[in-house]
């Protein structure tokens, strides 16, 4: 199996480069033949080639099974609006043309962080939610530009019944194996892209008999999200909402350092923790590199079907948190200076 | 003066009630002389006239000095997204007509409350946030609809520079009466729309030098306002970003039900409670109205100017609490069932 891994910009680079050595190691102990390469994207191909997705990245991944991906993004593009070349257009692009319009994100709080987060601990205990946000369309992916002599700016958001049912089904089908509860985000009191999200979801319905499914405007969705996580099984929703309610949702397992995705679709699947580039700490070593050894382990699952081999990598995971190690970001004030690790030893 | 009541749908009749009997309370004890009307919205509104915001009430809130409104919204609709005429869209025309192009929502925590939020004391004390949420634009008022025979489904976002630059403006005079820091959220990493906004704010940032202005991407502002929502002062954003973010907020104060708004721009003011029509619990008694009665004390405050009997309203409400009342919604396991106090017996 070849593993292509993709670091990108910021904490992209210290966190992959751990991902890596768990699969490594992983290989090793299970007797697997993983070969790597390594390919450029985000600012870091742009300050290379010019090219925030250069071709030679696309046909590696295009060759490759898998995708351990990093992190895109800069500063200098955020305080530039009128920037031409950016580097998310590389991370969009990518998803464009792999086709991975499914990007799973699974919110799950290890026992051993229940104090870690913001949200009181009686809340948030037991909840294990599986988001399946949208990818490849809505107002990602639709026309913008400026009119009125750049007075003016406008962005469509555009949804197919196509498009909405693929991902839906992805939704449904998962519930199935779980809690049996789909939750479908949108807003269809004003947008008329969520009614027919809204359509297609229940058209689909009937299919699933077994799945309860509600349908929830964004606006509470969020505030749900704090109130009561536990209430969530399945959440499926558009690309813009999904964006938003994952990264809140990053909240409930304690720290956005420690969630992973899976973008799936057509072709090579792409593993990726959902936090950014975060430049403000790269190269500190303070980066939690769980979010990418969780990503190895979902790549080692939903790509290779190495079901004991990532859970072997979880439970290592859960061992490091019992065993009271922590870096910054899911430390409190009781851990110990000794037990606070830097990038490299927590992973 | 004159005040127009609007309660809509929903228990938007029974809060405003409790807000309309505490401001003829204040009239009575500080000698004023306000006369009120009555109008349709929403849901009533269609049944009565087939219009969800018929000439008469448009007419009526125009020559009126403010508004105290309820909520729109009703189940049948929600669940048919086939529906032409929505109530919803009664609350759009209302914002357009008016030209209520600033949304204020202010997230303040009353001392009492801290207990009754998923998110931890230590996290929450102090929290005061004041949003300005943009209200007559974006991908709210676009156009939107369908194409290929109704399998596409679009909606256009758009922002011109006046749009953006008159909410700013707001956000920062606001500022510079507060803590003095503006938190700008938008996506310019991937709208054109954000990247107009980030543009407009950094170029009238210059004329506010004491005031301190960040920029945030609305994934990021979702999972820090529960991370730390006291690093934030005033909020200024888009319409849709405004709706999602300032439901999550409604965390930070407790409940949804403690929640009062204010919708000014070109003409008339309107107040209104943040919650929805909430049909669920409508006609029960249960219903939480302060906000409703907290929208009372921004419409004397903000429209009339009367900043005493604004502040004797929020003084009620404290009290009210101190002395340990109150609804359902932000009742614990501690308070005794004879403090749960009915919607009218807590106005
Ligand atoms: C970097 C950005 C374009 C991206 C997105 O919005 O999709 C990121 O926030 C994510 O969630 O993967
Ligand atoms: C009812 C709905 C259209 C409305 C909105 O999205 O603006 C509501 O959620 C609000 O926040 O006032």
């Amino acid at each position: 199996k070849n593993i292509l891994i993709v670091p990108g910009d910021g904490i992209g680079q210290e966190v992959t480069e751990v991902g890596k050595k768990v699969l490594e190691k992983i290989a090793e102990k299970f007797g697997h033949e993983f070969t790597y390469d390594e390919a450029l994207i985000g600012h870091v191909a742009i300050e290379a080639t010019g090219n925030p997705l250069p071709d030679e990245t696309l046909e590696k991944m295009r060759a490759s099974d898998a995708v351990l991906f990093g992190a895109v993004g800069h500063p200098k593009y955020d305080n530039d609006p009128s920037a031409k070349v950016r580097p998310e257009q590389g991370l969009l692009k990518m998803r464009k043309e792999l086709g991975l319009y499914a990007n799973l994100r699974p919110i799950k709080l290890f026992d051993e962080l229940l104090e870690a987060s913001s949200i009181k601990p009686e809340i948030l205990k037991g909840s294990d939610i599986l988001f399946f946000r949208e990818l490849t369309g809505d107002i990602y992916f639709g026309e913008k530009g400026r009119k009125n002599d750049g007075d003016t700016a406008y962005d469509i958001a555009e949804y197919s019944r196509f498009e909405v049912e693929r991902i839906a089904r992805k939704a449904f089908d998962a519930a199935r194996t779980r809690r049996k509860k789909l939750c479908s985000v949108d807003k269809a009191n004003v947008l008329e892209t969520s009614r027919l999200w809204r359509e297609v979801v229940q058209q689909l319905a009937p299919e699933y008999p077994d799945v309860e499914v509600e349908h929830m405007f964004v606006d509470s969705a969020a505030m749900m999200l704090i109130k009561d996580p536990r209430r969530f099984d399945v959440v499926v929703t558009a690309n813009l909402f999904g964006d938003i309610l994952t990264d809140e949702a990053s909240q409930i397992a304690g720290s956005m350092g420690m969630l992973a995705s899976a973008s799936i679709g057509d072709s090579t699947g792409v593993y990726e923790p959902i936090h950014g580039s975060a430049h403000d700490i790269t190269g500190k070593g303070i980066a939690n590199p769980l979010a990418s050894v969780l990503s190895a382990a979902l790549l080692l699952d939903i790509s290779f079907g190495l079901k004991e081999e990532s859970d072997t990598i979880i439970a290592a995971v859960d061992k490091l948190l019992k065993d009271g190690f922590r870096t910054r970001d899911i430390a409190d004030a009781s851990t110990p200076e000794n037990m606070i690790l830097n990038t490299q030893a927590a992973g």
